[in-house]
């Protein structure tokens, strides 16, 4: 999916909402947990419910790959649910030396056709640049993320007084640009969260942690849009357990459209 | 596997290679290219050519993902042509916020029944843990990686003066112990190598970049064995394809024994 229309599709959704599909077998509503399909069938009531007030889907890999291979076919079912017009992220933190970053990134973009994979930047340029040599697809890299684990590296200084992630923002600027390169940065911090956008005021953030995490969506929207949106806030378990009777995906939906009715008055009055 | 099952193997085997099972499609010899089921039948043949002479497996997750759903069926069978005697090491450089780093540790280590999983560090503490809590398997840890992308950040310098791979060996000490925790440390430079062994000489190593990145196998041990060994050496492109002719597996077998022979002299006289 290329940047514009990527674009497009956000400012008719009126929508940076992403619906992260980290499905857990043990957390979704019991009468449903008696299906031998019950995630394929947890996710499509999920999408079918929400598509209309997100623009994105993520796809956590860690809770398919937890299944072994019926957990990839669940993958392959719930891309076939997704909408054309929808944004489709893996979630799966990658990276490798060149020759294996390769293959992850044949995995995501060709075998299954994602528009986007996040990836960790920890082993380098090599690491990342198989991602990004597909057109019209995306990395979106870790940066600042959201967990409390943050602190341990990628919040250390250097000996020029940046820190880690400000590194990793900053070299990876040569790698790619804003039509190919997103950014995960954690929605615990709108001081931080507002500073990085001042200074990479064109490229996509991803941000994780409003929800259940705790982050604040119109802190996040103050900190962090720009003049093309530039954002998606990622909402997981809020949407996807909002209830877990038999109304799940009525109360997923209201969840959604609450968070969508918020985003639209920061896309008419940014 | 415990530490000590895992050292009597390495003194019986009279070896600390570690063959790394990266199979590709396009690079196995032609004629099995042919059959359907051809990078079952390649590890399969590859496995029982060189069991005698390794102690360790490690299958590169991402050159099975890129069949999709068949890659996972892969990974399943080539578990089962591996002795119950040898280590299994699913290298899938994984990590992520605590609830997800859970199921990939529930993936690799019950789902899958690996002895151990490579974890990236850069979302820190509550990233690893996971993975840690599991009784007998073992986390190894990227800290030096062998690839040019290293540079980018592992060897940034902290304001303490410590590189970056530096607080990341330290840090985690206070995560795990030489029972349950290993690391990456690449080949590419033996002094450096020398001296990690020197600051952490009870942890167990796994060297990639020996044979196809570059590495020199006696260097490699004169600079890391420990007093138990303490050391993988993996091999993966040197040995899968030794040949691309009918005689793969023999020429595998002649290339692992070699190894082997080599690891002989630095077990019997370290």
């Amino acid at each position: 999916m290329t940047y514009a229309t990527l674009i497009n599709f956000i400012k008719k959704q009126k929508s940076y909402l992403c619906v992260g599909l980290d499905s857990d077998e043990n957390k979704i509503p019991v009468f449903l947990q008696k299906n031998t399909n019950a995630i394929i069938d947890f996710n499509k009531a999920i999408i079918d419910a929400t598509a209309d007030f997100c623009v994105a889907y993520k796809i956590n890999t860690a809770f398919y790959e937890a299944y072994g291979t019926k957990g990839w076919e669940i993958i392959e079912k719930t891309l076939e649910f997704i909408p054309k017009t929808h944004f489709k992220i893996a979630d799966a933190k990658r990276g490798d030396i060149g020759n294996t970053s390769d293959k992850y990134a044949q995995t995501f973009f060709e075998t299954f056709n994602f528009d986007a994979v996040t990836v960790a930047p920890y082993m380098g340029e090599d690491s990342v640049m198989p991602f990004l040599k597909y057109k019209n697809k995306w990395v979106i890299l870790l940066a600042l993320t959201s967990n409390q684990g943050s602190k341990d590296f990628q919040q250390l200084t250097l000996e020029n007084g940046q820190k880690v992630f400000e590194k990793v923002l900053e070299t990876s600027q040569n790698w790619g640009n804003e039509n190919n390169l997103m950014y995960v940065i954690g929605a615990t911090n709108p001081l931080e969260l507002k500073q990085i956008r001042e200074k990479y005021p064109k490229h996509f953030f991803l941000v994780p942690g409003v929800g259940a995490q705790g982050g604040d969506l119109n802190e996040v929207s103050k900190a962090a849009l720009n003049d093309n949106v530039g954002l998606f806030i990622n909402a997981s378990r809020s949407i996807l357990y909002a209830s877990n009777q038999e109304d799940f995906a009525e109360k997923a939906k209201k969840e959604a459209q609450k968070m969508q009715k918020e985003m639209e008055k920061w896309i008419l009055t940014p």
